[in-house]
């Protein structure tokens, strides 16, 4: 059964290591439903998150193929049961006069920010689970979604234990 | 003189146009400080945001080889001033019970909120611009910090202009 899964990759910050793994997704026909990558609390290392639909089996094979890559330095697996998981997601969304009212209702139910606003459109920005943000998109529908992005999402494990620190 | 850019790209939502871009980025020696990928309002495409630091000319011609790369659509340098940039960045902090009340404090100064609490440890998370959270990090610094992940950069053009409608 196919599952969402979240693989949190602490790397060496090299300029190849991106696309090293970027490649393997995309040879081995895995396809990222997101990517994120940043510098960590070491300047030396980054952490990217990987967001993948697939089944158990074939996470288990990407992870040990990841791990092999050169300035690769841990994979781990996050579950949500265990770990924070996060995104930021900012919708424009036309919006004249008329029904600007009912969209900031909608954004202050959700707690969203309005984070633009223009004659005939405005910008919401929100942050939480992938239900939440669902949520919030259909109920902005009927007033018309002219664009979307979203940083895909981050994740880290709850508790004091540290990615750097696990053994594989 | 090197500044930072930020690139919105919008690709079609293929499996090998991350590894494409990526590869393009790293073989010319281009190196990314975060990059962000998610699907848009359309399942078809995805948008890509990458933040990159290098002069003024340099992020012409990356501009001009992404553009020409297969599977992208549209790419544009958005600026802080015509742009909604975000991300988010989750820490977590070494705190005892004697240091977690002065934690709390700077994490409320900084409208951070506290997304786990372990005995020894807790997770903030904190979204905003980039002197907004290299601030926070210095304050939280002496406490020790265990671990940081952040999202990398999203941006979305101010205004009621569409990145999949502007001509190129």
């Amino acid at each position: 059964m196919e599952n969402r899964h979240v693989l949190s990759i602490l790397v060496r910050n090299q300029s190849g290591v991106l696309s090293r793994i970027t490649g393997l997704f995309s040879r081995r026909g895995y396809n990222i439903d997101s990517l994120t990558v940043g510098v960590t609390e070491d300047p030396n290392l980054s952490r990217m998150t990987v967001c993948v639909h697939t089944d158990d089996e074939t996470v288990v094979q990407i992870k040990n193929q990841v791990r092999k890559l050169y300035d690769v330095l841990k994979v781990e697996e996050l579950s949500p049961s265990d770990a924070v998981i996060r995104e930021i997601v900012m919708i424009k969304i036309k919006a004249s006069s008329d029904d600007r009212a009912e969209v900031i209702g909608i954004c202050d139910i959700f707690r969203a920010n309005i984070v633009d606003v223009a004659p005939e459109s405005l910008v919401a920005q929100i942050t939480g689970d992938e239900a939440k943000l669902d949520a919030f998109v259909s109920m902005l529908e009927p007033f018309g979604i002219k664009e979307i992005v979203r940083t895909g999402l981050t994740a880290l494990k709850r508790g004091p234990e540290e990615l750097k620190n696990i053994k594989q």
